[in-house]
């Protein structure tokens, strides 16, 4: 739904210079941010941590980054360090967002299947103008993707077969997920999600049940 | 939001029909399935029974209703059963109730805090054109208000401290229980909910922290 690299950029790049670290290629920084993003998830997912939201893991996520690029985490402040971590809720969407999930949603009820907290979502979608008829989720489910627990709860609490519930997805590993959890699979491609580099997650590609060019593509092939 | 009593009182009485007993006002049907409501979340409330959604609730009160009036449940039949609970899904709104949240929304985030289930609320939601920022309630914090947990979830969910949180209800009790967390309170007055009867709650009554006619004139007074 949304450019994270881009906006992750930009606010970081704002940071950083406040913190007179403008040597700090902000999109490197992005991505050893994001890097981080499924090692964060995985004791959660192995069940040896309790589930906690991802603005936690967002939070240590990006001190594990200051650290990595040697910028002292008390020095950048605590009221700073909330701000930078609320950058995940600022996203700007992909142009096709707004208009492919309104076309959408006139023939389907449209439900933020997300491992971003309600609250990241929420802020995320009034910001955006995402028209969302319900936020689910990790945080709901207290499991993050790919755990079946997180796809299987959504079909449960929407009182749907999981085979009549679709996950609309731009990554192969979470679309491998849904299907093993019986679900029926769209991806929905963005090539630049990653700068032009290829996805980390390119191996993990299957024939899904749709593939589409953006959500606007997607709405059309289903008829809305 | 929605006048539930009209709304179960129609379909009552198409499903009483149907099963040729209509010699049962479906009005008095409507207040007999809803009067089992406050006894079907004691148990939930006060500890003795695990959290069940309210769609399963709504079909354990309408069982108890139809035998009561001496219907016999197996000769309704399963799919008729479900369709019936199911109407609580179908309520249309108070004609306020669109254009009030509507005006609410462009200031505030606007969060269903009901002890419907997810499912109940996004059905209602659509049909009516209830343009939720996100539903939780409920079947989020596994708690029925007027239990402290299920505004307080919601507060922490949201993240936000409870006195930055304000219930929005038509029902004392509720606004009690909200109050009592820590919650601002927004009474909004429904005089023919019970169909002009008085409200079972009508000693809960406090002065709360605003007072509204209706939805849109709780939007005009906190200027939207």
């Amino acid at each position: 739904m949304v450019d994270w690299r881009t906006g992750i950029a930009r606010e970081s790049g704002r940071y950083l210079a406040s913190l007179e670290r403008t040597d700090i290629d902000p999109f490197a920084f992005a991505d050893a941010w994001r890097m981080r993003y499924v090692p964060a998830m995985a004791a959660v997912i192995g069940g040896s941590r309790p589930f906690v939201v991802l603005d936690t893991l967002h939070r240590e996520m990006l001190e594990d980054v200051l650290g990595a690029y040697e910028i002292d985490v008390a020095g950048v402040g605590e009221a700073r360090l909330v701000d930078w971590v609320r950058a995940w809720h600022r996203l700007d969407p992909w142009s096709d967002a707004v208009e492919g999930l309104t076309r959408l949603k006139k023939r389907f009820p449209i439900v933020a299947l997300s491992n971003g907290n309600v609250v990241l979502i929420l802020d995320m979608a009034r910001r955006a103008g995402l028209p969302w008829d319900a936020i689910l989720g990790a945080e709901f489910s207290r499991a993050y993707k790919p755990d079946p627990r997180a796809y299987l709860a959504t079909a449960q609490t929407l009182a749907v077969d999981p085979g009549e519930l679709c996950l609309v997805a731009a990554h192969h590993s979470d679309l491998g997920g849904a299907r093993k959890s019986g679900l029926r699979t769209a991806f929905v491609d963005r090539p630049s999600e990653y700068g032009g580099a290829p996805a980390p997650d390119a191996s993990a590609r299957q024939e899904w049940d749709w593939t589409a060019s953006d959500l606007i593509d997607l709405a059309l092939q289903l008829g809305c």
